[in-house]
């Protein structure tokens, strides 16, 4: 389906959507970063009819997310191994947990917390910092033409800017 | 579609997709974030169908992304608001939008940029931080059961956590 945006078909946020716009393409991202390699593997863990998982393994492969590569035991098999930009995707999947976290349980609901390996603490939630460190709110971001941004210029006026509320 | 989890029904990552499983949702709040308001603004700015547009925003309501408020002109009409809930999708559709700037677009090809408000900077890429300041890569965070990061003490081992890759 055909989605139209604020800078027609431009809009970051809509071409990440087109990419891995169905759930079980992040799921699979998700398994591939918890260690998946395995056609198999995925297919259990996720227990996803085979030949959709293999459509949307294909499309994966195809955008440059996962790529194939032989099998680290050495056998004949192939593995799907995450590339650069796959590995990227962890913080669209981390803002989608702590966005869980905070709205969608119940106090005490939650089986699984996120915490830093090191020391077991809670990670912080993430946040939108400004190139000196302030916390960014969606009122304080704009969504400028890019040659206007690369002018670098302070904006007074939010005329040829998109703010969000 | 039932979507299986490492840890059941219960992953945060796969409850938020349920909740905002589809792109025209997540669409939906991008333009509330960007100040629409009324079903006439969302149909015209996003080129949906009028009943796909309906079920979707009496989905967000139900799910207490947006709610129903009186016009803010006095009208009759009534308006949708984002909820603190639905705001705090910002930052999921920062990171959507991140990963296709870094991404999905050639050299040059993105015609807008996310610029800071007060004074046109670049933000900086979301990262996740440890409660020290850190930053935290698909390797450095687990997802452990919860009565043991209430315990909050530090994990030698990964035997009972998962490891992002």
């Amino acid at each position: 389906m055909k989605r139209k945006c604020f800078a027609g078909e431009s809009c970051p946020i809509a071409r990440s959507l087109d990419v891995i716009g169905d759930w079980w393409s992040l799921l699979i991202v998700r398994e591939a970063l918890l260690g998946k390699r395995r056609f198999s593997e995925f297919q259990k863990s996720l227990g996803v009819a085979k030949n959709i998982l293999t459509v949307r393994l294909r499309k994966l492969v195809a955008y440059g997310i996962l790529e194939m590569v032989p099998a680290t035991d050495g056998s004949t098999y192939q593995e799907y191994a995450l590339t650069e930009k796959g590995r990227g995707l962890h913080i669209v999947l981390m803002a989608l947990w702590q966005w869980a976290e905070g709205c969608l349980f119940e106090s005490g609901g939650q089986e699984f917390v996120l915490v830093d390996r090191k020391d077991g603490e809670f990670v912080r939630p993430l946040a939108l910092q400004a190139k000196d460190g302030r916390s960014l709110g969606p009122g304080d971001v704009n969504f400028v033409p890019r040659q206007k941004s690369e002018c670098r210029q302070p904006e007074p006026s939010t005329k040829n800017g998109k703010k969000l509320r």
